[in-house]
């Protein structure tokens, strides 16, 4: 599987080629929206949010509910189209050289993206490497959710901290705990903690401020055998990382106990390993995989996101043009993004395992590799 | 540029190829084993560092000191081969059926290896998964030095902690600095801290254990524009995470203040833009990319090593042939190899660098690409 | 550059996102419908033809009419799509499996396709494997000569014949020679064989029969050096078959003098070098590829198109539900459509020369790719 | 599947890594020795052929005659490579530039090679553009055909023709054919034309003059299935194109009928459909793919080759340092390659297929793309 996205964040759309999805896989386009839906929830989101709602068309690829085994193409209108049309047309109208921004937003895309595209209206720059881009990744992943169910592949998310405030850790997450993560808009489990958290969001928004956070990630009933050892390229830990770090803002991964690594001696980072009626571990410090290949338990990742870098007190920055000291502009208005980073990782991390099925249990019709599929698990019911 | 690794770890030996290395480059053979030879240092090593001092057999693509534009493979001995030779022998020889290892070694690939590759013996795996593999790396990133040489790009990398104890970190890492962690057999750069952390290392190899620790590599005079915002897949970001995340025993990544950006105030990540003469920043939070594109500071990022999992002192597993409970097998005896780590990190490195640099400035001849380059740095002047 | 392309023949429409096309190059839309339209033209197209008109709509990565360096994706809309909303709904919608198509077409992806991705209309596979999707293919080149006029290259073709019916072949074809061929309805130069060829095509209508031809495609103005000799998936040749075998219906493909250096000895085939000035060739033979790479000769050639395989006196097939004997179904009127070929080979040729370009030349902006162009052309004076 | 090749003809040898290969397959290597000593027979080979005797030794990948599932190196030695250890030497020793090639040979890389790579020796491109390097394509092949022996999947090449002389055709090719046309030195079915054919090679050879040919490969016992429609560049013709077209020499390919579907109406050249206890057809025009998707028919192809660009009566060239005329130097004798390149031909398919193969039913194992292949096959039964 492979797809490519397009789209600028105030232009017409958001677009997606998935190429590589088996057919007869009944689709839902309403779990399609659920997700976009999902993406823009969240505590500390500024206005644009509501104004979009985004919905996507399917444009190819899906005929009476299922998929035919083509390219699948999404669509995602922006719903301001309207107000943006002249200022962002593809044609070559005329007009105003006032409007463009000659000061790179620090932390953002803007300056290194200016000299290496050759651009000096950073709107040109600044459109491409928005978040808006992360529709598409939530599309992918939305569509990959689908083919998982038939497998029984679940991800779930949630937000361990933001600004430094932690949520309490739960060992045991079953089914009610990810139903509370998901109804908390700080995604999050513990409604004191939520409450802190929310406190220091209204803070940082009355200092012009904004805040990043950490994320979690668990992937289960992620079968034995994803990934591989053999070349360093097809490691699924390496793909995940890859993945995760393409996420805006992202600045951190550790898979399992991560960093802690680090820190612990080899005899109580190590999962041992049991057999009772199948094999087990007890323990999970590698997040579900070793020597990069899944390892049957749950897949278990972390990100860390940093703050959104537009500032309503902004930052400073140099005009290129004429290069002196101004502040930089406010293209956009939110104070957290933690929550909507946690559902795209989630949908990342759908789309990592869906690929990764595929490639492993081949088949070209979800009927081919779910056969495919089952005789793997018979096999290793017998190992 | 892309390359292929192969090799067991007590086969023959291990082999690369490498192709897309432009041809004119000036390659000293020399200094891919010096690398080769940092690798196989660090306090902590076991036995097999001693028998090994590798040595690149350069098999194509140079020719009277210069490359040729065709692909650059590379043999790597293995020096011990002839006490190897039967066991681990390509013909289908008679071979004594006791000799395999039959219970998978926690923390390794073993036992998802050899449930997704269907095989019984854990050699079949372990010999491929093994660290090994990382000369081949370090090949291709000692061969990317010499070509970045000529563009004054140099990559360093330092141990930032072992078991947790931490090097003091100093902030102006000039010359001086990087000689003094060189010569550091744990690459640190503080006496009183490496004398420290050999006491842990000997501690650790007392009890039978192992210990991981947390590496840095800085990536000097990395011109703006390497990487993109335009699609995921093309961001350095991703790039350097995917890459160092496939190294054996790396369980987490993060670029510039990685981490800490999940916890400080936006108005105190990111960094500020200021021109006098040129653009540039006054603080590295980002650690040198914004947008998923190189913005001309030191890039700099940081992996989290696990502690080796084959313990002295073993850990429990599971036969796979009687599903009855034993003790891991020892297959190697190192207490620990981030300084190691962080040699090969460092050439990771330096490979991405290399393949970015020739993805943007084209050229197949050391002359095209240096003439394109410089160009890109006149334009860069003037704006 | 990397493209992806969707759509469904009788779906809302066809859409490409390409990515890595340099920024700053200037898009006139109307060329790309120009070429939309000559690939509709031609002698011998049926009905749909005047249906369609198609109308390129960009969705991004170009503002203000010159490209952004970011993905370009492109809509084609079946303008027909109101009388195929409810057959070709993606919603699940109550639909009447009688309007199901149960037999495979000879000569179509239908039979395969069917079995591949576990189908029972034929209707799921022979949507996308419609030559409808040559829109995207000739979207794609259209982009790409427009990038490849800044630099000279050109690129046109020629149908050599059809039915069997050859053209007069001219041995130098100026610009006068290709404004006549663009000016015919059959892409041919000498009125007479036209008149014959279109007899042909009018006694095959009456006959219910189809007809092919052959194409040939000449790029001018390429500079020497494009693919390469050092891997076999990086030669020129290679890639320009897989590209143009890739399209619907063709089933040959010869570069210079193709089939014909296999009769004749080596004295008469190899192209003599020459210099005066610069190098050059007295003849041919070679197409302006040798060892794979473009020799700075003009780029030629040559396709075999299948007759279409939809026959109006339709072929023998088998109901795939019943096993009886049926005739084929009749999804299409076309007789011939050699002419329409031609025109999405050209384009696929501007699309290999300009991937080519800009994978030699490196470069992000237009600016920067013709300094790295320009330095190599004063280079090459040097030679 | 993927490989890389690396190695210089008179360098120290040629190298391989394959990558993708499913574990538990059995490899006897005296079947690639087998493979690459075919690659040297045919009458009208040099003395160089002789010199050879080609043997692979594999470096990894491979254990107890079995792979492992881990990437597959083999070197092949030049055993030449004593006399040629000065003047290919990857070190920077003193060496004698008048032995250096100033003049570019007609029809090879040397002249286009030179200007990109920025050579003034040709042997800077000539040693990695010779057909030397096909040793490499024929070990994958050879590797790739004892896994398709395990589904009964045969592949068999036949020189149709040499200089213009052809060879008999006969319609049912069955296990005696091929082995007489194996045991043909020009792999010719009759004796008689075969006597032509030497007499042209000897008169070629007393001229100093070369001869190409025409190749047959057919693919037998091929699935329904392999390559897909869905998208342009997954099509099994276009990669079988991509593949033979990167061969040295060739300039032409086609399918099944090829160039002739150019000439014969639509209703003689398209394969009805049949079902008699399974799908079938009478004829096989589209040499057994349709739709870019093989339909279960023999896949046959046949490419064009051209003469050897080495003549012993030397073409003419241009010295280019002095830019003066000069006649082309010789550095290899052959008169006729065209048996050793159907030789090459039928590896090259073998890959193609084998990667399609393990595409489509993916499987790390022997043992579970036989169950995946296995049940595909049965359900194939059942439509």
């Amino acid at each position: 599987m492979r797809y490519l996205s397009a789209g600028e964040s105030h232009g017409k759309g958001m677009v997606m080629i998935l190429e590589g999805f088996p057919s007869n896989v009944k689709i839902d386009i309403g779990e399609i929206n659920h997700e976009l839906g999902r993406r823009q929830k969240g505590y500390g989101r500024g206005k644009r949010m509501s104004i979009e709602t985004d919905s996507a068309e399917v444009l190819s690829g899906i005929r009476f509910g299922q998929t035919l085994g083509s390219p699948i193409s999404v669509f995602v209108k922006n719903r301001d189209w309207e107000n943006w049309k002249l200022n962002m047309s593809c044609e070559n109208i005329f007009h105003d050289e006032g409007l463009s921004i000659r000061s790179p937003r620090p932390g953002h895309a803007d300056f290194p993206g200016a000299i290496k595209y050759n651009q000096t209206d950073m709107r040109n720059i600044l459109e491409r490497a928005s978040a808006r881009e992360t529709v598409i990744r939530t599309a992918a992943g939305a569509l990959s959710k689908q083919l998982l169910k038939e497998f029984g592949i679940v991800v779930h998310n949630r937000v361990v901290s933001i600004g430094g405030v932690e949520d309490l850790d739960v060992m045991d997450k079953d089914d009610s705990y990810w139903e509370k993560v998901k109804a908390s808009d700080v995604s999050m489990y513990d409604p004191e903690t939520e409450k802190k958290v929310k406190q220091s969001i209204d803070k940082a928004k009355e200092d012009g401020d904004t805040l990043g956070g950490i994320v979690e990630v668990y992937i289960y009933n992620c079968p034995v055998g994803l990934g591989s050892h053999v070349h360093y390229d097809r490691k699924l830990s390496a793909k995940l990382a890859m993945e995760i770090m393409s996420l805006q803002a992202v600045k951190g991964f550790e898979i399992g106990a991560g960093f802690e690594t680090a820190i612990k001696p080899g005899s109580q980072i190590h999962d041992e390993i049991y057999y009772q009626d199948s094999y087990h571990h007890k323990t999970n410090n590698a997040g579900g995989i070793e020597g990069g290949i899944s390892n049957g338990e749950t897949i278990m990742f972390r990100a860390a996101v940093k703050p959104i870098p537009t500032l309503m007190k902004p930052l400073q920055t140099v005009d290129m043009e004429s290069k002196e000291r101004v502040a930089a502009c406010k293209e956009r208005s939110d104070v957290c993004a933690v929550p909507a980073a946690g559902v795209i990782m989630e949908n990342i991390a759908a789309w990592v395992i869906a690929s990764e099925l595929i490639e492993k249990f081949g088949g070209d019709s979800l009927e081919e590799l779910k056969t495919n599929y089952n005789n793997y698990m018979t096999y290793l019911g017998e190992r």
